[in-house]
């Protein structure tokens, strides 16, 4: 097998959050896709060990944004490379809420997805958290940041819990 | 609800390609993604009345092609806008098959994911198909066509079944 097929899979970047239970988590994810239209329906997969996984089943909702190109490094690597068990990744940032709950950042995102949970796939290392999107908004003009461009543009790299991590 | 906020989710375009009970059938998607990493496992939504559909279910496998930005609309319309029901869509291009049987163009193709059916999700209109990756290939080394070029460049429209259809 070789493993660099996987590579020509674009895709974007994404912040997925959620709160429950007075903890708020978020991570950064490449596996969001739109995978109905009527009723618009949104799947990600989440890595079980992360903190946001479990908060997402206990809110039964979750807030999508797609990162735009002005993400910075840091920006990323606080959504991205931390764990939301000690830390609040939203602390440094503006932080809102969808008519869910779900707490997001609006800096740095081209748009907004509010969804309810509606269904839960295991599909191995990673949930499939399956979303109907109650709302969604244009949060900036910015062109979306692409998986592509973060590797090629921004250096960045892919860490271990990643759907898409090759070791 | 601002449905134009679905366009900033980046994708590539995909060939989705099965054989069954002296079927062959395939079509274009956008709704791919790798899911896990180890072992690889790649998710696709599927319209559920797409004969492409019932044809994975039965092979219990599929083919996955990467499109690249060689492909034309001919290309893209001969597997996009034709029905597998009445219409043999390997027809016109080279076929070759996978080491589970499954037919596929290696032309205008990125990569190649051969793919064991090991789960199917009902996610309403679609059918979410969670393909266990048993081989992976690169077939060229062009760029992978994105659903973004293929809108602004080639001027291609969405149908009526597709995953991301706006009416």
């Amino acid at each position: 097998m070789d493993k660099t097929a996987f590579f020509t899979m674009p895709s974007g970047l994404y912040v997925v959050s959620a709160a429950a239970d007075g903890l708020r988590a978020g991570c950064v994810i490449n596996t969001a896709v739109q995978v109905t239209s009527v009723p618009p329906r949104i799947s990600i997969a989440v890595n079980k060990d992360n903190v946001t996984s479990g908060v997402i089943a206990s809110a039964k909702a979750f807030a999508l944004t797609v990162i735009d190109q002005t993400a910075d490094m840091l920006y990323i690597g606080n959504f991205g490379f931390r764990t939301s068990s000690d830390y609040d990744k939203f602390a440094k940032y503006e932080t809102r809420e969808t008519a869910l709950g779900m707490p997001y950042v609006p800096e740095h995102a081209a748009a907004l997805f509010s969804c309810r949970l509606i269904d839960t796939v295991d599909v191995g290392t990673h949930l499939l958290f399956i979303g109907e999107v109650e709302d969604a908004e244009r949060l900036s003009s910015e062109a979306s940041l692409t998986y592509d461009y973060y590797h090629k543009v921004l250096k960045g790299k892919t860490p271990p819990k990643a759907s898409s991590y090759q070791g």
